[in-house]
């Protein structure tokens, strides 16, 4: 076999191509076995030295579409995840979302008073049987190659603390855990500071054990931007009306009247979406 | 007496224009009583409904300097300051001066060991007398309407704290107090968290007895900018330089060299500084 080209990362930095993770990748997003080594032969015997890592994404991406959108859509879902911006606003509602579908109860921007001041908190969240009550703040980024850093986690941690060292009789709510949630990654430091400080972290691939990435598949909620049926401007207007999950459309088909689609457009749509949920 | 006008701040708010706080800021410029009063009754009488503060401040420093150039140069202090942007660094430079010139020895963007990462610390100082060692971390902002905010306190919090849990054998340098330093005003909600929480803040007008523009008019440190005497470029080659303040080209007049000046001009400049330098 011949030397591996260099591709360029969303980051900028230059990493070998690793045809074993691309394959594991387009598996994890739902390709058979057989069809992820047959996408992966084909990127691998043509990507050119210096091509960037989102080339190779578009091309593998193009492939498997082939193969049929559900797939495609599932592989794209990091993708999807930064076309929701841009602003913070549509993040924290899917966000709040996935965590209904887990069970929690969520509300979004509640203040809450600390021991020396007032906190804006993103998002607040308390599960009735497992009786643990979160706050989290919410950091969205739609640049790919952001990562979120050691100043967030640094802040993050005090505001919590003060929250958590606020007299417990004036304190409107309970409260047991913090967190810092992004769609992006986490700098080492970031990461490093946040596990000896006691900072919990979600992020897209962290932790590695239950991160974004496995708690959308795990709940089946996927942002709306996932859907490759609909246009840009069709998910925009979705998204500026709260409809920002899959999952929103199959269980209310209403939802789509805005659109106002022909009969067979939201018939595509729909099994595409119900596709995606089925994967 | 007519109502007074209303003026538009820097940070886009209204306030009554207010002819007594002309006043008193005229003579803490340096300007004797009877100047302020005959100063501040002219921009009175003409003070027009909603124009801003900058113009009123304009037209102040414009009469000023008909009194005599060192105390309008004194007036403009906080404005010269902005000036010293856009990056940090020269502010850094200047804040470094000024501790210099009070005993302390200073080092900048120092790499401090933390309990759970390593920090770069802006400004490091020790006072060989006082026997303390400070560490601050610098905010530069260029807009007079910004005001350093409570996320600033909270990051700075976190990372003085894991800078003083570090084990005290693996430290690098002996640390007794974490700064937040500033050119701009801090917003209520930093000023309230910081009070609570421990954290010292300097900013222009902050804290009340000892702020950053007492400290300069104290030590007689003035930015480079200051000048009234020196354009634009020229102030932009000296910074470029690390020529920050107006007592260096009093103590060494060679730093001027490098803008080749008549040797007219270098004695206008040298005037001015002196007379600054003198009030």
């Amino acid at each position: 076999m011949t030397k591996l080209p260099s591709i360029i990362k969303a980051d900028g930095s230059k990493e070998v191509f690793d045809p074993v993770r691309l394959s594991t990748s387009l598996q994890r997003s739902g390709a058979g076995e057989h069809t992820a080594t047959r996408i992966t032969e084909a990127i691998t015997n043509t990507v050119a030295q210096g091509v960037s890592s989102k080339d190779v994404y578009s091309r593998a991406f193009a492939l498997l579409r082939k193969e049929g959108r559900p797939i495609a859509a599932r592989y794209a879902l990091r993708r999807a995840l930064l076309e929701l911006g841009p602003t913070g606003h549509p993040f924290e509602d899917f966000i709040s979302h996935l965590y209904r579908a887990e069970g929690w109860q969520v509300e979004t921007r509640k203040i809450m008073q600390g021991k020396c001041v007032m906190h804006e908190i993103d998002f607040y969240a308390s599960h009735p049987e497992q009786k643990t009550h979160i706050a989290a703040e919410l950091k969205y980024h739609n640049d790919p190659g952001y990562k979120t850093d050691l100043k967030v986690a640094l802040y993050v941690k005090s505001r919590f603390d003060d929250i958590f060292s606020c007299d417990p009789s004036t304190r409107i709510c309970p409260i047991d855990r913090g967190l810092l949630v992004t769609n992006t990654k986490f700098t080492s430091e970031a990461i490093a500071y946040a596990e000896c400080a006691g900072v919990e972290l979600l992020g897209w691939g962290y932790p590695t054990d239950n991160n974004l990435f496995m708690r959308m598949s795990r709940a089946k909620v996927y942002p709306i931007t996932t859907l490759t049926e609909l246009s840009r401007a069709e998910k925009n207007l979705l998204i500026e009306q709260g409809v920002i999950a899959v999952d929103e459309i199959v269980h209310n088909r209403r939802v789509l009247d805005m659109l106002r689609l022909s009969p067979e457009r939201v018939g595509e749509i729909l099994s595409e979406a119900d596709g995606l949920l089925a994967l």
